[in-house]
């Protein structure tokens, strides 16, 4: 059975683009994975009106669940919960042991900031104790509580309120898939899913419509899964969701494009190319973990915070330097000054030099090198905006080489060429030869 | 008068979180500076039945104009324009001319990719040619055209039709708000408002609830103004929007805030904290520019990468020093190993030592260290996680150097030192003392 649902993202911060959702993609996955289809998130300002004509829109659409996000905060904008109130036909009241709990929550916060009004604070804060009667309360992470709000009369969506900081609302969301009744009844009956994810790297979208249509040709019943592509920083990903029932024609549909597209795809469980360096340096097996340092000039620090991101990523990253000034190449990487000089700073030998520099400086198994022009201003006759060299050195001989003219902004320059590096140190720690790739 | 407007961002890859998006805000914020209301945006996925509720959605609720994102790429998901032209009654019919122009836009594409399946990509392109009987023309800036669809009985909104890069999008969607009659007269009449923001630094929103509770004791006529305040990577952001009349109510409203927050309002012009320290690192009138280098820990790179995403960073931006292991902080920022040993990695003297050691090694008049427990691991009986030292000093001898404990998730500790680090580089370039901040 399909259990429809909805997401509300309220705040003028949100809908102006001063703050990046973060909650309504988040939320959408979640419901995916209890099974429910998400038909839409509606990002709206603070204005009630707006707020309510969003329920009323997910409602009217067939929904049964509608998760509303932002709102609960102290000041005067903050107005979901009553706006809720109203959708569900309920009326306000303070709930005193909440309010109570919510003050117990505001005294260490307010020891923290001694020079703050304590009464500014009490009166901002008993407004997130004022409920829609009958809600059921879903117990502050920050000083927020969340609601669930069924409706009275037992027609029409029931909706789950979260507040707006996703480090809140995650695990409010989490406890009360465990714990709320009236969740737990919106969602019942809901199809289970299965979602799965291709990756590839290389080439452009085109080819995999392509493929969907070879694999009709081949009699493989796509229409049996739902498939969607995109590009994702400089990647094709295809996803495909099916009911269990249907894996038979998952597993075809997956053969057929290994077969077309072997040199290009590179992940089928899932994994993306950061989890796949960070597994492949950290080795386990019969192969031994491996270290990595970086020398980035144009990505500015991008691609060792990559890198970074993930817990436990001490263990196999050594370092970088952000090599911005043709000083500092010479200065930290130990790039000759005359090859500088001679054949520019974004070049072949000076991409080379700066993986072979940062191994050194760090004393690590594997260096990144990266320089390019991320522009709007640095080209010149015969090097363009988007022109990036990048190369990957191993301790061992081994090394790839590569370069590239990337499209876009600065921005997408810089976020491309971090997903070029780790397809190339991938493809070294893979073992690839010493050729360019 | 107010002219309502409403946004459809569709995509699957959007909708569940693979892709975030970033049109649908930008687009808010380009309509509100025409002038526009816009009241909503609507994320669904890409079934078309979802894209044409939300077209009607927006139309029940009386915006006159409409913007489409995405769905008009060469695959069979890609059905946006089928959709709008469903929506606004009119018939699709093939372009032949646009055939053409898209075909000659793909050529130069296929001599790059030389192994591709060119009936493959001329048939994919064909589709993206297909245009509701009538519409306008946007052409391409990658290969998909937009369109403009005015109704055909001059009632309901004007849709316009853009694709889902941001590169394509951004310069389409100026290039028609200069050419494109149809979505001018959707616009006519829009009510002019004025945007001003105010942003503090070290205090928490509901200080600023206060004060709007001040400002309306004080007099002043805050519902003349439309204000919105929200966190936003540590900071606090003021929104104001009003009608040019209401100036004078503006005016007095910073004058409050600037009296009861002097220590914390940083920026009443619309800067922010990334453009401040640019613009004090590049002096000009009689202050000389001075340059900046960063030794950086559990921050692995983000902090040198948000100061060189500014074109032009690389006048005063002289590198950095990603020093994630110990062994790289004493190699590249010459901390003494027996320091570390003595008071661990995350500590004052550490901090310190970064900054001394990055100016050092680069040559730098400013220098930024930052080491700390980003987590979910590291944390030690007196060190939790969290905790981030920074320190900030100068080659003419003055320094600033502080700790905090920052809550949220790994990705949350790291992006908000970043912001603290910011503030305290302005600090210093303004002039701070050697004292604690």
């Amino acid at each position: 059975m399909s259990v429809r649902a909805g997401i509300v993202v309220t705040g003028t911060e949100v809908l102006t683009g001063r703050v990046s959702d973060r909650n309504g993609p988040w939320l959408s996955e979640q419901l995916h994975a209890l099974g429910a289809d998400p038909i839409a998130i509606a990002v709206v300002g603070d204005r009630p009106e707006d707020i309510l004509r969003a329920l009323r829109f997910l409602a009217s659409e067939g929904c049964s669940l509608i998760v509303t996000t932002g709102g609960l905060g102290p000041t005067a904008d903050d107005l979901t919960a009553a706006v809720v109130g109203r959708f569900q036909d309920r009326e306000m009241v303070l709930d005193e042991p909440l309010q109570g709990r919510i003050a117990e929550i505001l005294r260490p916060l307010m020891a923290r900031w001694p020079d703050l009004d304590a009464d500014a604070i009490l009166v901002s804060n008993r407004k997130q104790a004022l409920i829609p009667a009958g809600a059921e309360i879903l117990e502050p992470v920050g000083t927020a509580p969340g609601l669930v709000v069924t409706p009275r009369q037992d027609e029409g969506p029931t909706v789950v309120v979260l507040p707006g900081p996703p480090r809140e609302l995650q695990p409010m969301w989490r406890r009360a898939c465990e714990t709320s009744e009236a969740l737990l009844a919106a969602l019942a009956g809901a199809t289970e899913y299965r979602r799965d994810v291709l990756r590839l790297y290389g080439i452009p979208e085109s080819e995999i419509a392509a493929t969907l249509r070879a694999a009709q040709t081949a009699r493989v019943e796509l229409d049996r899964l739902e498939i969607t592509t995109c590009l994702r920083r400089g990647e094709v990903e295809v996803v495909s969701r099916y009911e269990p029932a249907e894996a038979a024609v998952y597993d075809a549909f997956v053969q057929l494009v290994r077969e077309r597209h072997r040199d290009t795809l590179f992940s089928d469980d899932g994994t993306t190319v950061d989890e796949q360096v960070f597994r492949l340096l950290r080795g386990g097996g019969r192969s031994p973990a491996q270290t990595i340092a970086v020398a980035e000039s144009c990505t500015g620090g991008l691609l060792c915070a990559r890198l970074t991101e993930r817990p436990g990523s001490s263990e196999v990253v050594r370092g970088g330097l952000v090599v911005y000034s043709n000083e500092a190449k010479v200065a930290l990487a130990r790039v000759d000054p005359a090859l500088v000089e001679r054949v520019g700073a974004v070049s072949e030998a000076v991409a080379e030099a700066l993986a072979d520099g940062a191994r050194a400086a760090l004393g690590a198994d594997v260096g990144v090198g990266v320089t390019g022009i991320a522009g709007p201003g640095g080209a010149t006759e015969d090097k363009p905006v988007g022109l990036v060299w990048l190369s990957v050195s191993h301790g061992d001989g081994r090394r790839l080489t590569r370069s590239l003219t990337l499209p876009g902004s600065r921005v997408d320059i810089r976020d491309r060429s971090t997903t070029v590096a780790l397809h190339l140190v991938r493809r070294l720690l893979l073992g690839g030869a010493d050729a360019r790739c």
